[in-house]
This record gives structure tokens, C-alpha cells and sequence, in this order.
């Protein structure tokens, strides 16, 4: 059993909210912290919390509290993370970590250095298609990765200070492509080093400063891709979905457009069939259970039974400097039109990779390219030899 | 919190278990029943159960024991439930409920007679896709619904009881319509009288004496049919659909084998990615977390919630028989090869229902039959004289 | 090179005419039939034929005709069919050849006497995706076929006299349930005997005398079951789908909602996209090419090349008539409730099938019903003694 | 009519013959040129033409020949479009055009100097699917067009000069990216400029000089960017899909994978049930009639008809000649690893275009960024001052 802390209670906190106390939990939200006295009590009230306060430091600095929820807007993750830090409370944190890898970096040191368990809330890696797909992945079953892409796009975020540059710091890279390059993180290996960017970035619709629309790739030590597709000027709902490619297998995954539900309805009545849909009538395509295909249940899953356990979840906040690190220099690369590297203060995991080779022999003097059935019933190779290099195809 | 008695340490039992334990679960299994002792033990090993025996009377009288859930094949049911009724034990029971409606007719005269809680495990209609499809259907986005079809298909049950006629108490319908037919139920209304059964059955593949197959109609009182369609024969994994046709709108639901997770793997590394799946290289499509996609969290839930708030689960034994009745009628249909009435002892429901007529005017004189843009750009409709009935068609 | 007799300048007739005259085609319409001589004219100039007439048999006996291709309402069948036996001409007939299996049987009777070249236009059995499916069939991709599903259903025709029961001679079975019956019968195997039909009829929508919607099964010699839901009451667009169930493999083929392509649209610019689509916002799913979708392009490839080649197409007259005697059979069935007998006054196929045994033996004393991996990793087997009839499970 | 010469006897030249044929076409192939003899006497046999030769020259210089068709590795297009150009025939020439741009410039200079008839066979411009998206696109269903990707990966060619740099000119960028270039041109529309071009290229799976995996970003003057992804390390099939973001919609168009057709075999009989597959087990997924989903019928039929109208086809040499010049900056931004210049000798689009600025009033003083429906019930806007630029939510 956790008791927990909420800070923030606008639309993720709600979520959350809804994920930690949802089936038949055993875990409780003890103290609620909001900007307002109002919107506190509102939600003190719809989920029965005893506490609230517009002081995060007091709805952090109670006794019964034993872990800390971050659900707040980017630009105060610092600050409330400080504050646990100061007063020894567990702590989870929405993403980005940072609106920065500096801000990441400094919160990952100094809880860190003050040791005390700390949680990523990255939902995406959390979502049960995902943990199916990467389970089949470390199973060997698509081979060595090539490419991880990951694509979030819908038509813009829920709250106001999301489209503000300074409060957000930046646009639907920082709020949408954190997830996906953590994703195709997590595919190609998190111990393998991302070694530069390349993205594109524009304002294409919105009256903003920020970037509603970004494509990017991240090149891994080992010469794996990993793409981000996010945007905020996309139409028809929510599309969430990831593709990975390895040398022996594919995997496609649609996280919340397409997932075996469909229902037509002339609009008739009226009424509301699905969320995110961008209309009420026509053929739509809802969910089941939203908190179950976003990953909440599981994400909390994993943080609360690590803690219990004084374990280490699957995502901690070092995981989240490094996507701020990839994030900082995508931006770098939209300006610089060029690849951009990674700059990481600190990397724990695997370095000194290659590109292998991974050639198969066909015999002892040739390399085998492709072997096939043909549209006309033959079967034949394509080889190389490995001195000459010439090419050739043989009908066997 | 809840403390259960789990008699039976199969397939479903493990099953029933995994769910109950899950996610961050309050509710605990503190009595074991397995028919050896051998097995007992090693479920109590593997889920952490302090108690295990080979008495099933010994596993639901305990002082601990709040809930009793019967994972047992049908033969065993109605001994259970008695065991619950004796010693005043809320009751929760797997499907069908009996081999037939005299049995199910019993169980539920016993526990409410008992005053017991009593609870029906139909987790199909607890599945969050169909949570989801009946809260349309409710706030009337299809309008009235006239054909609901439910589908379930796989190569056939896991344990060796199932396959005998006589422990079963029947074939494929008994073991996947009893499903399909509270599924349609629920879509066409709960108080609406299922009023008569038409059904094919066969043996078509299988070297056993129930049928492995078949498919059937059930009238309801208002004009609305419900279908279902089972097999013990189906290729290709386990096929759960489920199909509404309303007034205004339809309903397309895809429960196990399309739900947005596809898995191409060239076999070379062996490796285990889908159950159900019937191979392991090509295309597969596994599920998530097939404890949620099959209902399993939300249906306790429902249950335990009741319990606690003194409350109805969605689904009793009164359900359950219900359903017995139907199954019943159906394979009096099968013999007689014609409609067979269902017999009830006890109806609840609305009665007196006829089909209303529910024609639209185009106006004062017309009705409407359709209204169309044709291919080549017209608008046209098609009407029929409310006195002359002549029917004709307009370009407007 | 055909010179064709188009007769029906309706709906239909523009459907044929587009594949007729589509791609790079060397056919020519060279004469027109309408009933209204002002829509004889507009369809002579949209299509560019110089010989267009009101009278039926002054469009026919030309002497640059080749082939009469009928497209009129179902009771003008037989009259067109006997001009053509009058002037020797070869006939091609849309669907259903006739209103019952006593108008079809002189039709056959007639063009068979005079030795005329006779076609079905049954086009669902020639769309690519049939030709596919049904050629997997054929090379026993799916082993013994066991049942074969067709559905068609969509908001309701596009001409009045469809919905008048005199002029159709029936409803939506007539209209949508001779594709269907003829698609599982092609499965199932042309040459296999229909010997019995159970059908649920009403009107459920709509009103007029004739059924809205119908679902039938039609019971085979070798023990397989055709199916066919039809509607004229289904929201949401054309559903076009085939299911077939065989003892090694599976086929599910849709026609037209769910081909792979996806179009999302405001509704904004009120641009028209989908066909049959019933909305012109939200997801829409239109065909790439309706006429190719449809089969008709190798419906008509097939006619004419068999006339070229002095051959019978795939499907003659003599198939209509069969597909009649099924819908006369399933007729009778809505009214008298139980199974009927399918009454055919000629069969050509095979005759004293019976349901085959097809057991596959374990070992020498027991049968397997069936080998699996467990959920657990197990892998056992169920089987049955070949004597005793005694079911169990084995760990192998 | 056509009389057609066919340059190559391979692969595409079959499949491009198939297509000419094939329907009830009233063109044919009167002269067949191939590198063997013999292949060119199989050719000649299967498809029942008269006359056959080694000599190029000799196969399009024949008085019958109206039009030359170009079915030839990349490094012999340019010899036999002079040929062309020399002996005055129409000629069409299969993707891409040239090995560069260089090349591609070349033959286009020299069939407009020679004023004779030139097509570019960019068949996947021309699949249904494509035309009837393309459609939508122009009717305004979607908006202005923001983003085209089109992706086309498979498990590498079928012929052995694929493979070499030399004859071939590059790897799967020349080999699938000129699809996929032309494909997000023609969305976003032929007479915008393309301006630059980012591309990330490797050899990541094959024994090969050039590259087995790339992904680039066309730049285009007006602010839209066209994607390709393309490979020939992919497993699973051949992967055609085609996405389009506009301000009001989306396209999502699968062309080869996943369109409606779904086998499922146990392999048993062996049978061979699907092109492309990588796997005769399992989940198959063809489609009904490859050469009218990739777009050759439609493709041919727009080259004669335009032939015969003394017209232009929608794809030209020209067309050829500025995908070329796109690879060719794709090449280079993988060597410089930036964004490269695409550089035109000539250019007959539109110039001078910027982004447009395309906000959307709220009011007098603001912008509107986004209105919505909440989770919870309520509608809200965001907006932006037009002055300040304080960007504020508002429920409304």
C-alpha cells in the first residue's frame, strides 16, 4: 500500500489519479496539491482525498505521504522534485523530465545524491502492446534491431501553457517526442549509446512560437535508427503507433486508432461514443479501457512494487535526462540543418560499438543476398562472391 | 479487501487468480480446493496461499474465506454451490452456470433462498471493449438494436473434461455459446424475453459425441435476433467477435485476434510471442495482457464492489440460468430441426412486447423507404403511398 | 470483339456498361433497350451507341448483335431471355436469373433448347479477392471446407421497383441473398448437393411487405454449411464480407468497408469521397475501384472469352436456377419454421455424399483430438481410446 | 489499338506485359527485344508474339511498331531512349528514369527535341487507391496538404543487377525511393518546388556497396514536406503504405499488406497461396489482383488514351527527370549529412511561394489555437493575443 502526494490536478493529474486508485487498488492519494484553492478542492472532493493545499511544500512535507506525484506543468518539475529531495520523499515525475537536459541532469544528481527512489513516468514503454512487443524483441523473435519509429500526433494538447514556449519549453518535440524516442529507445536497447540527431521542425498551422509538427532520427552506436513522428496539427484522433524492423521479423503496433473497435453511428441521438474522435457521427474508433492502453496501470505497477521492493523501476530519472539530451540536440539540428550529436554528461551503459557485420555465407566462396520463389515457380539465390564482389543470380 | 476460497487449480483457476492478484490488488486467495493434492500444492506454492486441500468442504468453511469462487468443470458446479449455501459463503461461479436449466434452476433457488451473494462469472460482457460498445448502445448511438451476433472460435478447450459429454454436459454450445448468448442478450436488453431458438450443430471434425460446431438464432419478444456462432474447429487462433445492427448505427467489435499488435517473425530464433496463436513464424497477433481484453479485471471488480456496497453484481445466477434455458431450447432445435420455445420458470423481465412499427413520413401522404445521392449525382428518394402502398421513386 | 445489346439503362446497366467499355476493352455497346425513350437517348449519348429503342425486341434482333446483356428489373427477366431464344442471340443475365426457381428453370430450359450461349452475372464469385480465396481453396490451403459465410448488407437498394415485392419478387433475400448462396456454394464445391435451408426472415426497418433482413443456413450433402446474412436495414456503408471455415485454415475476405484505405475528412470543403459511404465527414472508407472490387471487369472477361472460345463461362443459367430453388427453399422456411428441402427437377453434380469420417488416429488404440502448448509451457495431448470412447490428457 | 515493342524480357517486363493483355485489351506486343536469345523465344512463346531479337535497334525499328515499351536494367534506359528518339517511336520508360539526373536530363532533352510521344511508367501514382486518394486531396477533402510519406520496403529484388552499384546506379533509394518521391510530389502537388532534401542512408543487412535502408525529407517551397522510407531489409511481405496529413484530414492508404484479405493455413497441403508472402504458413495476406492494385492497368490505359488524343500522360520524362534530380541531393545529404539543395536545370511548376500564414480568427483581438471537448464534460478554447501573444484557456 502507497500513500501518495499529487501535485497538479489538471488533466494528467486526473488521470493518474483515476489509474492509482482504478481496479481494486490498494494504494491512496493522502495529500493534493494545485495551483488553485479551488481546483484543489475539487479534486480532494471527486476522489475523496482528505488534504489539500495550494503549498506544494506542505502537501509534499506530511508524514503518511510516501511518494511524491509530479503531475505539473514542465516548467515546475524542478522545483517539486526539490522540495522532495529536501524532505526525503519518493518521487515520480511526469514527462519530460526537464524542459531541458541541463534542468534533467540537475534532477537526476540531486536525487540522486540525496537517494531516494525515483520514478520516470514514461507511460508509453508501460502500455501492455508495448511490453508484449518488447518481451517478443528480447525473445530474439524479429533478430537484431535495424529501426524503431514511434509516431504521436493529434490535433493539440488539453491545457493552455502546453502552446506557451517558456512555460512548456518548446512544442510537440518536447511533449510528444519524448515518448516516442524513448520508445524506440527502449526497442533498439537502453544500454546502447544514441550518437546524433537529425530533425526537421516547423510551425505549420498553429499561432505559435513553439513547433507544431517534427520528424526526427536518432543514430544508435550500433548503427540502429530510431524516428520520431509528432505533431500537434494532426486530424481524426489520437494516432499512436510504433513500427520496429529487425533483421528477422517486423513488428506493428496501433496503441489507440485502430484496436478492434468500431462503431457507426448516424449522430442521431447525440451522443458520446469516443473520446479524442474529433467528431460524434460517422464511423469511430474508441478504446476499451484508455488507462489500460496508455500504460497507466502498469507504469504505476512497476513503480509502486520496485519501491516496495527497494528495487529500481524500468524508468528512473536517469532515463529521463537522456531523452532531454536527445531532445536538446534535436532542437540544435532543426536550427543547424545538420546531424547533431548527443551531448550526455554521463552514460551508463554499453560504448565502443560497431556497425557488425552480420553477412551470411551462401558457401565458402560466396556471400548470400536473397534466396526466393519466384512469381514463376523457380527458386533461386542471388549471391556474391567474396573476393571479386561480382553478383549473381543461379536458378538452384 | 477480500479473502477467497479458489476451488479448482486449472486452466481457468490460474486464470481467475492472475487477475484477482493482479495489477495492485487488495484482494487475497486464502483457501485452496484442488482434486489432488499434488496440484493444490503446487497452485498454493506458485500464488502464495497459505491453505490448500483436497476437501472442498474444508476449503470454503473457513472463518477466512469471505468469497467463494468456483473455477470447477460443470459436473462439479452445483455440489460447489450447495457447499456455499450450507455454510452461508458469498458465491462467485465460473460458466456455464449448470449443464442445464434444471441445475442452474436449482443453484439459483438455493442461494437466493440462502440470501447469499451470488455472482455469475460471464467476463465477456466485462470486457472493456464491450463496457465501451453497451454504453453506446445505451446512450442510443445505434438506436434500437435488431441483430446482435457474438462469435467464439478456437481448435478447441484446454482440459480433457471439456471434450466429455457427459462431465460437460454438452459441446461447443454449451462451452462457447453460453458466451455468445449473454453477449447478445446484454446488447438486445436484459428484460427483454428471449422468446425462441433456432440452431445447427455437428460434429464435423472432432472424434466425440458433442458437436464441435454450431451456429444459432434467438428470437426476443420485440423482433430483435440474436446470433451466435461457436466451434471447437476454427483455424488460426481464437476468434472472439462480437456484431450489433441498430437502427442507427453499428457495432463492430474484435476481441482477440485484430486488436493493433502484429508480429512478423521468420521462426529462426524460436522464440514464444502469442498464445492462441496455432504457430510461431509469420504473422501473429497477440493481445497485450490478455487478462484485460478478456474481461477478467473488470468483472471482479463488478463483483467485489457489489459485495462490499451490498450491492448487485451485473451478473447473478439468475443470468446464468437465463442462459441454461436458452442453451436448452437450443439443442432441442438441433434434434427437432425446427424454432423450440425457451422455458422459463421465472421471468423478470418486461413482457407483452410486440415489434413496433417505427415507419418515418416523408410527409403527410408518403412514407420514406430511403434517401440517396446516387453515383451520378442525384438526390433522390424512394417513398410509398400510406394508402395505396404503391412505392415510387423522385428526384428532389 | 463483342457487340453487345445492353437492355436496362438503370443503375445496373450503367455499372455493366462502365466495366464493359472500361480499360483499353475491344467490346462495343452497339444497342440500347429503355423503357422511357428519354432515358434510352441520355444514356445512347453518355456512352456514345448510335441504336437506342423502347422496344425490347427491336433492340435485340440486330444484326451487328452478338450479345444481349439484361439488366432490367427482375420480372422482365424472362420475357428478354425469350427474345433472345427467339433471335438466336447469346445471353448474358444479371442477378437473380429469376424471381423463383420455376421462372429460372424455363429460362434454362429455353436457352439450353436452343443451344444459346448462356451466362450468370453472378459477379461476387469473380471480385479478385473470391478468384484468390477460391483458388487457396482449390489447391487445399484450407483443407476440407466445413462452412462458407457471405454477407451482404447496406442502407437498401437504389431503384423503387427493388422494394416492390411483385416486380422483385421478394426482398432483401432475393436481392442480396442469391450472391450470397452462390459464393458459399462455390466454396463448399459447385458439384456438392444443397439439400436443405433454415432461414429467419422479417421486417424489421422498413415499410413494405417484403423482408428487410434475413439470415439462412443452407445444410450440404458432405455435411458443410453455407450461411448468408442479408440486409437492407445495415448503417454504415456496404458490407461486403466471406468467411470461411476449413479443417487446415481459415479465409476472411472483405469486399468494400475495410480495403486499406482510410480517409479522414472535417467536412469542411463538403467534398464528396466515398461511395455508399452514408456521411461525408469523419473516417470514410472507399474503394480504390469499385467496377474491379466488384468483379465485373473478370466477370465479363470470363463470358466473352468462353464465347470466343465456343466454352461455358463459370457460371451458366443452370446455376442461376440452382441459387433460385435454395432462395424458393429458404422461402418456405421463414414461413414454416423449420428446415426445408432445397427442390431441384435437375441436378448435375455428385450425389451420395455423406459426412466423412476423418479421425486422425494418436496411435494404434487412440484417437487425438488435440495437441497444444499450454499457457505454462506444457505441451500435452487430448485423446481417445478408439474402443472405450474413454477422453484424457497427457503430458508429452 | 497499340503495337507495342518490348525492351526486356524479365521481371518487370512480364508483369508489364501481364497488363497490356491483359482484361479485353485491344493493344499487343508485336516485337520483343532480349539480352538472350532464348529468353526472348520463351517470351515470344508464352505470349504469343511474332517476332524476337538480340538487337535492340532491330526490335524498335519495325514499320508495326507504334510505341516501345522500356523494361531494362537502369544502365541500358538512355541507349534505348535514343534508339527511340532516333527511329521516331513513342516511347514509355519504366522507373526510375536515369541512374542521375544527368542521365534523366539527357533523354528528356532529346525526346521533346524529337518531338516524339514520352511516358513515365510511375505506376504506383496510378493504383486505385492513389488515384481515388489523389482525388479526395483535389476535391479539398483534407485541406491544405502539410506532410505526404509514402514507404515501400521489402526483402530486396528479384534480379541480380539490382544488387550491383554500377548497373543499377544506387541501391533501394533508386530502386524504391522514386516511387515513393513521385507519390508525396503528386500530393502535394507537381507545380510546387521541391527545394531540399535530407536523407539517412545505410547498409545495415546485405553483403552490398549500396545502400539496403534509407529515410529522407523533401523540402518543398511552400512549407510541406514529402517522406520516403524505403528498404530492402524489411521482413514480412512487400510494405506499400502511403500517409498524408492535411490542415482538414488524413489519408492512410495500404496497398499491398493489409487489404481485406486474410488465409490462414496450417501449411499441410503445401500450397502456394500468396506472392510475396516470405512464409506459406500461417497468416497470409494477398491481394485479389497484384497488377490492378499496383496501378498497371491504370497506368497503360492514361499512356494510350493520351497516345491516341494526341495529349500528354500524367507522368512524363520531365516527371522522370526532377525525381532523379530529387535522388540525387538525397545522395549527396547522405555523404554530407545536411540538407542538400535539389538542383533543376529547368523547372515549369510555380516559384516564389512561401509557407503561407493560415491562422484562424477567434475574435477581434485573438487567435484561435484549439477548441475542444474535455474528458470531463466541458468545452473549452485556447487562444493567442494577437498582440501580446499570451496564449489563455477558456471554457466557453
Amino acid at each position: 500500500m502507497m500513500n501518495i502526494a499529487m501535485l497538479g490536478t489538471g488533466f494528467i493529474g486526473r488521470f493518474y489519479t483515476d489509474a492509482l486508485l482504478g481496479n481494486r487498488s490498494r494504494d491512496k492519494v493522502v495529500s493534493v496539491y494545485s495551483r488553485t484553492s479551488e481546483k484543489g478542492k475539487k479534486f480532494a472532493d471527486d476522489y475523496g482525498v482528505d488534504f489539500y493545499t495550494t503549498s506544494m511544500e506542505e502537501a509534499v512535507n506530511r508524514a503518511d505521504v510516501e511518494v511524491v506525484c509530479i503531475s505539473l506543468p514542465n516548467h515546475l518539475h524542478e522545483e517539486a522534485v526539490m522540495l522532495c529531495v529536501k524532505h526525503k520523499k519518493a518521487v515520480i515525475c511526469t514527462k519530460p523530465l526537464g524542459r531541458n537536459s541541463e534542468e534533467a541532469y540537475r534532477m537526476m544528481q540531486a536525487v540522486e545524491k540525496a537517494g531516494i527512489f525515483n520514478g520516470y513516468l514514461e507511460d508509453l514503454v508501460y502500455t501492455p502492446k508495448f511490453i508484449k512487443s518488447w518481451e517478443a524483441v528480447r525473445n530474439g523473435a524479429i533478430g537484431r534491431v535495424l529501426w524503431a519509429k514511434s509516431r504521436e500526433t493529434h490535433p493539440g494538447p488539453h491545457s493552455d501553457w502546453f502552446w506557451d514556449k517558456e512555460m512548456a519549453g518548446g512544442g510537440a518535440i518536447l511533449d510528444l517526442g519524448c515518448h516516442c524516442i524513448e520508445i524506440a529507445r527502449t526497442f533498439i536497447g537502453k544500454d546502447i549509446l544514441p550518437v546524433e540527431v537529425m530533425c526537421w521542425a516547423d510551425t505549420q498551422v498553429k499561432p505559435i512560437d513553439a513547433e507544431d509538427h517534427a520528424i526526427g532520427l536518432v543514430k544508435y552506436e550500433n548503427g540502429a535508427i530510431g524516428q520520431f513522428e509528432v505533431s500537434w496539427t494532426f486530424r481524426g484522433g489520437l494516432d499512436l503507433r510504433d513500427e520496429v524492423m529487425g533483421e528477422e521479423g517486423t513488428i506493428w503496433s496501433n496503441g489507440f486508432m485502430r484496436t478492434g473497435l468500431e462503431i457507426f453511428t448516424s449522430g442521431k441521438s447525440g451522443a458520446y461514443v469516443a473520446e479524442k474522435a474529433e467528431s460524434d457521427s460517422g464511423w469511430l474508433f474508441p478504446v476499451g479501457d484508455e488507462l489500460n492502453e496508455l500504460g497507466y496501470y502498469h507504469m504505476f505497477k512497476d513503480m509502486f512494487d520496485a519501491m516496495e521492493n527497494e528495487d529500481q523501476p524500468r524508468e528512473t530519472f536517469y532515463d529521463g535526462y537522456i531523452v532531454n539530451a536527445v531532445m536538446d540536440a534535436a532542437y540544435k539540428s532543426v536550427k543547424s540543418k545538420k546531424w547533431e550529436p548527443v551531448e550526455l554528461k554521463e552514460w551508463r551503459g554499453l560504448t565502443g560499438l560497431s556497425k557488425d557485420s552480420h553477412l551470411t555465407d551462401y558457401d565458402d566462396d560466396y556471400y548470400l543476398i536473397k534466396e526466393e520463389k519466384t512469381h514463376y515457380g523457380d527458386r533461386k539465390v542471388i549471391i556474391k562472391h567474396k573476393e571479386t564482389g561480382k553478383i549473381e543470380e543461379r536458378v538452384v
